[in-house]
């Protein structure tokens, strides 16, 4: 399966690793709209101007589309859909109905299929929704993302006056939790279900009380949630703060005879990227299965068959079941 | 949709039950071996004898097979696939593939669909198993049961001379899930992940050591696990041991450059019928659309696309993706 990667970010990069290790994949190339002769990408590996791929048609089954979620993906997305299959990461949720809609007109246009909003959530968290709200009786399912970054939030506090460096952490209420999990409560809040834990690097002589106000009282994004601020130094901040590890569970509580059916989907990731990557790679091999089976068109995770993931032959199928 | 449901023990109550509080099911009736007229079914239920069903060929759209899945489900099964679709949850996994290709043979000359081995594994199990397997790097997934009532091994002790009642619970042996969850073990075998828990109501006179060691020591079955024999009064046993509760977790760990990524999903039933039942239904929907849309055979949950389960519109999709 010869395969593209569009973008050189940390999917991008965590995309490539992904391929690299896979015996039935060759690389075709990176394409960045970066300077490519500043990419670093590993030897043997070619970069090449993104404005170049269109030429690339009919030498790429399929492209991971590694771009940026908010701003790139919506017009990169469609764009390689008229020439190729493509997955992306789209994770922008009030979205991606118009997301897929404009993806979906393109790809069927070109004969192509296109597989959006691949990764955990959206992805291997909405699968395990679906699946707990067709099986479980009154379904209640909640998800709880964290520990981990959130890069909406950490851009946030990096727009304050007086901030040098930022990083937040979500993290789930664990009494929340603990309370989902018991099947004791249907009516959280979102704020209910999160706190978030801030680190400041602020600049030299910046007010930090005014800093900590200015995140604590920001609408939608820290208004009304537990939010904790801690200012730390630069050296701090770069010794302690740069994982890009990510967690999350998704519980699902079902009304029964005799109490409670409860089923649970967790995750912990020590790198959301890599393992975000993993599973765009695991989709792509599927898209590729599907537009050779005439399935054309945009399609989300629910409508890839499982076995379209299985790739070692028709005997794994009954060893794994 | 008209539904109706063969075999009317545990699970084909538990199937009943979910049937009647689903708004868009209708129940066509109970078919059951023994004299319908001792069956205990609801008022406004119909209850058959199973050698009439044939003769309701074009009445009914899909069959939830409930019968005894070693020794009914081989036959019946595929004699069913010969006139209807039809679901089942046999759950013999090393005769999973026969039981499928004679289905398969069945539901192919009728036109029919069947969906076997549905379930909670196989099942929900075998999908988190695949999904973990397709996007982990190097992936390890070990899969856990319990606690909850292992029925072969309970009928194995009830065998045993001298024992008037008796139930096995399998326990999955908390230091191996985990190390399995830290990623410290790759090669742990069957009898280090389990222990077996026995209550055993002895006749009179019985000779308690002896009971206690031909259990301990019968191959495959205890021999070599850590296994608990406690005897119990015929009270203790009718007020303590009758819940149907089972649980279980699949556990998935994938090489990371930064340490492992971890899945996890895990399931608590407060009665294990009950949520059999629930998936059976579920899974029962997809089959009669896959039928519509000319998917005929037999498959597994590994052929049944995600939103065929989906049943509030394509509006759904995009509030759980």
């Amino acid at each position: 399966m010869k395969i593209a990667i569009a973008g050189y970010g940390n999917l991008g990069k965590a995309a490539l690793e992904a391929a690299l290790g896979e015996k039935d994949v060759s690389l075709v190339g990176v394409f960045s709209r970066r300077n490519v002769k500043n990419l670093s990408v590993p030897d043997g590996v070619s970069a090449y101007p993104f404005s170049q791929i269109a030429d690339f048609k009919g030498k790429i089954d399929v492209v991971l589309n590694c771009m940026g979620s908010a701003r790139d993906l919506p017009k990169t997305t469609p764009f390689l859909a008229s020439f190729f299959n493509v997955v992306d990461s789209f994770d922008t949720h009030a979205r991606i109905k118009e997301h897929f809609e404009k993806t979906d007109s393109a790809a069927r246009k070109a004969g192509t299929t296109a597989i959006v909003s691949v990764g955990w959530d959206p992805g291997l968290f909405s699968l395990s929704r679906l699946y707990m709200k067709s099986v479980l009786a009154e379904p209640v399912v909640h998800t709880f993302w964290g520990k981990g970054v959130s890069q909406g939030h950490t851009d946030a506090i990096r727009e304050i006056d007086g901030v040098l460096f930022a990083r937040e952490y979500t993290v789930p209420v664990e009494a929340a939790v603990e309370a989902v999990r018991n099947g004791k409560s249907k009516n959280f809040s979102e704020k209910q279900l999160h706190r978030r834990i801030c680190y400041v690097v602020p600049k030299e002589n910046a007010d930090t009380a005014a800093i900590e106000s200015e995140i604590k009282n920001m609408p939608e994004y820290f208004k009304g949630y537990e939010t904790t601020v801690n200012f730390i130094t630069l050296d701090e901040f770069l010794s302690e703060h740069q994982s890009m590890a990510h967690a999350g569970n998704v519980i699902g509580i079902g009304r029964g005879k005799e109490g409670t059916n409860r089923l649970e989907f967790s995750l912990f990731a020590s790198s959301n990227p890599e393992l975000t990557a993993r599973i765009l790679l695991a989709f792509s091999k599927a898209c590729v299965r599907l537009n050779g089976r005439g399935e054309k068109g945009c399609k989300t995770v629910f409508d890839v068959r499982p076995s379209d993931l299985l790739f070692d032959g028709e005997k794994e199928r009954f060893l794994i079941l």
